[in-house]
Formats: C-alpha cells, sequence, structure tokens
C-alpha cells in the first residue's frame, strides 16, 4: 500500500494500534506532545542514535525487519551499558517514496520484537517524509537506582578489563555481504555485455536465451552456509541484558562500563581517557568464534585487527576490582573473559601479543564522520 | 574547517565543550552511553521530532543557526504544550558532505540561544555523516507533576477553546520566501537565455556586460520591508512559555492543549477526536497579524484559509472550563484569544463565518505523507 494513501497520522496510528505498554512507569505513550513517564525513586537514563540509509545500513543487504529488530537492540544495548533497566522507546522515521507501507510494517514488527524482548514500551515518535533514503532516529529511555550506575569513568588502576561474547564475527558478517554484494553484480555485469553483443550481432535466440539466464540472477542465493552465525551477529545483534542480570546475581558491580559498537580498540581508548587511566590488553585473550577466524583466513585479515576494530558487535566491555577475579572466573564459561587489567595513565593503553610484544592500541573503528 | 578532519568524536567534543548544566534533574550529560536524569517527585515529558531537509527546511532560505534554533524551539514547545517544564534535550545530526564544521557550530549556537531562553541542557546526542541533505532529530524532556499535565483528551462540553498570539503569520512567511526564491530563479534564467543568445551571435561585448551583470544577481538581497513580522515568524518561532506561566499565576488550569504546528483546523481536530467532542469556533474571533492580512490580499488568499490551516506557528491551543470566561477575558490584551467552544461530539467540528454560516472543519493542513 502506498504511505500516501495513510498520511502521517494515519500511517502512525495504523502502527501503533497494537502497542500496549507494559511498563507500570508508562503513564501515557503515544497520542500526545509528549509521552509521560514516571520514575518516583530512580534516575532516568536518555541515550539516542541515528541510522542514515547508505551509511549505516544497506537495503540490499538487511530486512527492514532486522533492521527494525537491530536499531531497537542498539539503543537498549546503551541503557544495559548504563546497567540501567530500558523502558520506553521513541521511534522517528523519515521515509523515501520507495517504500511501502508493508515495508514500514515488517521495520515496527521487528523493532516490536525486540522491545518485548526486554519489555521496553513505544511511547511515542515522529513519521515523515525523505526525499531520499530512509533516515531512523531512535531515543531510549531506562532507570536506574543511582548507586547502581556504571559510567566510563569509573575505571581504577589494577581492576581487570572483561569483555562478554566475542567479537569481530559482525564485521566478518559485513565483509561477507560486501563480498557476495560485488559477486552479484559482476555478474548482472558481465551478463549486460553479453547481451548487447549478442543485440549488436542480430543473434536473436542467443539474446532470448541470455534473457533467460538473466532473469533467473535475480534468484541469486549466496551460500552462506558455515557463516551463519557471521551474518547473524551482523544482521540481529542482541543486547547483553543477560550479562548485566548475570553480574547481580553474582554481585558483581563493575567500576566502568560501555557497550562495544566502534570496536574494542576504540572503546578502551574512551575508558581510558575518561577514567584517566592506561590498560593491558592481551590478544591471546580476546574472544574470537571460529567462523570469525576462518572468514578472517579466507579474505587475508589479521583476525585480531578484526576483533580490535571491527563494530557492531554490541558486546559489553567494563572493569572490575581485582578481589572479584575468581567470581569472574567462575563465569568464563557464560561468555565473560577477563582480557586484561588497568594500570596507570602514564602507561597508555596497550595490546600484548601472543609473543609478548606491546603495541599502542589506536582507534581504527568505525567513524562515519572520517573519510 | 572540514568534518572530516575532526572525525565524530571530535566534533562532539568541540560543539559539547562549552554546555554546563543548568538543572538539578541533569545528573550527567554528554560524554557516555546515556544521559542520567533525576525527577523525584514528577513525571517525565518526552517529545521528540525528526526534521529533513527539502522537506521541513531549505537551507536556501534559513540560516543554520535559525534552524538550530528552530529545531529546539519547536520541541520545547511540544512540552509546554502539556503544560510541563522542559530540563533536557539530546540532539542527532546527520551531515551531508557540503557542510563543514562552522556550519554545524552555527546551528548548535542557535539551539544553544533556543535552550538558554528555557533553560534546558543538552545532554546528549548522535553525529553521524548523510549522503544527501542534513537530518536533525531532537528528543526534549521535561517534567510536570501529575495533577498539572493537560493532555489533548480533557476538554469537554461548554468549554471555551482558547488560542495564543496569532495565525497564520508563519505560512505567510513561507509564501514570501518562496516567492522571492521563484523570482531570483527566473532572473538567473532570463539571464543565461540572454547570455547563450550573445554568445551565439559571438557579441564579445555583450557577453562580457552581461556576465558583469550576471554577477550582480548573487548579490539579490530581496525587498522584505514591511513584511518582516511574516519572516521571524517562519524562520525563528517562539514556544509560548510565556503563556503557561501566565495561565499558572491567573490560576486558570486548561482541560486540553496541544501545540498548532500543522495548522489549527488539524489540532482542533486532534482534540475533538481525543476529547470525544465537537467544537465551534468564530470566523471573527480568530488572532490575524494586519501583515498577515496584507500578504494574503497580495496573493490573493483567503486569509481565514490560510490562519485555520498554516502550519510552523507554534502558538497554544487550549479549552478552559466557562468558569475562567471572566479571567480570560482579562488576559486578552496579552495575547489569550477565546474563539468558540467545545460541543457534543455529534454535533462536530464546526467553523461559523463572520456572515454565520456554518462549514466543517477538515485537516488540509500540511502532511508531509499525503501527496
Amino acid at each position: 500500500m502506498e504511505i500516501a494513501k495513510l498520511g502521517e497520522f494515519g500511517l502512525i496510528d495504523h502502527l501503533t494500534k497494537d502497542i500496549k505498554p507494559v511498563n507500570e512507569s508508562t503513564l501515557y505513550g503515544v497520542g500526545d506532545d509528549c509521552a509521560v513517564l514516571h520514575y518516583p525513586e530512580s534516575e532516568v537514563l536518555v541515550t539516542t542514535d541515528m541510522l542514515m540509509e547508505g551509511i549505516h545500513f544497506d537495503l540490499t543487504y538487511i530486512t527492514m525487519q532486522e533492521l527494525g529488530y537491530k536499531a531497537a537492540m542498539v539503543n537498549i544495548s546503551d541503557i544495559f551499558a548504563m546497567n540501567g533497566t530500558p523502558r520506553q522507546m521513541t521511534v522517528s522515521l523519515a521515509i523515501g517514496k520507495r517504500l511501502k507501507v508493508e515495508d514500514i510494517e515488517a521495520f515496527y514488527d521487528g523493532l516490536r520484537k525486540a522491545c518485548e524482548k526486554w519489555s521496553v514500551d513505544v511511547v511515542g515518535g515522529d513519521t515523515t517524509a525523505s526525499y531520499t533514503g530512509l533516515a531512523i532516529s531512535i531515543t531510549c529511555i531506562g532507570e536506574a537506582k543511582k548507586e547502581d550506575i556504571v559510567y566510563r569513568n569509573g575505571a581504577n588502576e589494577t581492576d581487570l578489563v572483561c569483555v562478554t561474547g566475542d567479537l569481530g564475527a559482525a564485521y566478518m558478517g559485513l565483509q561477507l555481504l560486501e563480498r557476495e554484494k560485488s559477486v552479484f553484480y559482476q555478474q548482472v555485469d558481465a551478463m549486460n555485455k553479453k547481451l548487447q553483443e549478442a543485440h549488436k550481432a542480430g543473434n536473436a535466440k542467443l539474446v532470448e536465451h541470455l534473457q533467460q539466464e538473466a532473469r533467473k540472477l535475480n534468484d541469486f542465493q549466496p551460500d552462506f552456509a558455515g557463516k551463519e552465525y557471521l551474518l547473524q551477529r551482523q544482521l540481529k545483534p542482541e543486547a547483553r541484558g543477560d550479562v548485566i542480570n548475570l553480574l547481580r546475581e553474582n554481585n558483581i558491580h563493575p567500576t566502568a562500563m560501555m557497550d562495544i559498537s566502534d570496536g574494542l580498540s576504540s572503546e578502551l581508548l574512551h575508558i581510558c581517557k575518561q577514567s584517566h587511566c592506561g590498560c593491558r590488553v592481551y590478544e591471546k585473550n580476546i574472544p574470537i568464534d571460529y567462523q570469525t577466524a576462518v572468514m578472517a583466513e579466507e579474505l587475508n585479515m589479521n583476525v585480531t585487527t578484526c576483533a580490535m576494530n571491527g563494530g557492531d558487535d554490541y558486546e559489553l566491555l567494563f572493569t572490575c576490582p581485582i578481589g572479584d577475579h575468581d567470581k569472574l572466573d567462575a563465569l568464563e564459561s557464560k561468555g565473560i573473559k577477563q582480557i586484561g587489567y588497568i594500570t596507570k595513565e602514564e602507561l597508555g593503553a596497550r595490546l600484548i601479543s601472543r609473543d609478548n610484544k606491546e603495541f599502542d592500541i589506536t582507534a581504527q573503528g568505525w567513524n562515519a564522520l572520517k573519510e
């Protein structure tokens, strides 16, 4: 269905009619100038993210449903990264002419799935037109007790540095998608050339045959067997609320924490800068999945570089007092890995390689505004 | 300066270095995964807006500073429209290659001026690249006591319908800007034609003369004398926090309220729909500025239609119990005008013309997603 048929208010009504609040703190959601929230004894956490077509996502790779899921999840991840509980979300979309109502429904469907997973209420937003691509802006609101909030600036000398899950897989997933896309376009280009030549030569039978072959190209299904995990990490990231719960259950209070969106190197430097400290991270301790390692090998890339600088993992990076060492050891099987320790600021942020050499950690992570 | 030189984090540091919180409720602003806010005994209000270049603004009309001011003000206006106090703001920008650091500085400068006017803290956001135009997403957070919040759904039969300021001027300002833009482009087109003809005729002297004339076109300064108010209303809208204070001082509690962003007709229908009521509004009572009337005359447009359906005024529309009539009368000189009253739902929403005819009110206001 054409979006212009419904108009802005029609579209918003249509998309939000099934949205029922689940949080007591959501007094009033969609439908007025503002949403109204109630937090009697907690602090309110607010995070916001803007995603632009062509910069942050490519609709030839990702479905609208996956995009909605991911857009919600990366904001939910920021609330967990403060040790908070996500509660509400606002969603603004600027929609190009190319998209149909069904596309926006699919986006909302994915978004709602992510929100349901963590009991987040969609409480408002804005839906408007765009002359070009799709633009998405999401704001997530959460709550936390004052004493529970974990900032980036609380790391202390001798603290342990930990990460969750494994790193670099989302980046490898992106490489894989880009490779398949370029293979596809190469095939299309080659086919177009053959067709032109057949036309020139006036070979009607060959033209017909090639046209049949060309139609088959549209059904092009790349073979991702054995690489499903990489794709899933890129297309369907999960916020690590489970780890937040695990830390609480085990009475572990991180001193500093953030989520890994731009790459481990970049995030380590943020924590070091804001906590006025340095760090030592051991290459051998960085958790890397088997599929990530295989794909890096295939692409002739250094897997540690990928894990340190690839973005989009949405795992947690945190620091803990050294006294938590045994408790953390017990959680290694649940995906919490100690990768190094915090030092004095003047010692810098350094990576210790497998052969015991030290390298400065530099942010080569993803930065949309750098050339 | 090129934005790529600074990168995302450099740009954010640069733009936010002078931002100091002024609200007690702002525990932590820019620099972590989330902002942290504290509202011990109040409700939290949240509103968000997305502005796209080419749809919501045209950088040939509006300066970056005006745009920053307006983008902040329209969100602040939504908090006032709930009878709340605006406190914090997050700002997300997606920036095309065309813009320089100085442009973004100018935007932030305007934004900060609007925030300072109403003591709003900028507490975070996102800054990223765009392949095309500028995209702006702003979220404003406010607070209000539960019993003070005014929704759209509280209007009752016999309530008075009131608006602040005057209507239609911002729309007339836009018409004026578009007319001057098209005059300019007509001149440019005509000049290009003359130049082509002179080239064809091989008249070098005429070509030189025309090139001189063409350069003068760049200094084209439209004459807006006598129309300054219309431009100001379009380019520098003001949220009516002063009216909110005035109502409080006079112990007037609106039963329903919203701000007029899409046009009075559209907003009246929102209140009628959500409050399950109808209304009668008197054409003769709709406040219209002298410059608006003159411009409508010039453009051969019906001024009431402009005032009912022109958007971007950011005045307040609200309803009050009929018992407040005298108090409201006393505030007419301060820009609060009673324009009609609320009826039973089955009587519909109708405009009563100067010659006492009734017309259905229909939303012809601005709707970015309608064709």
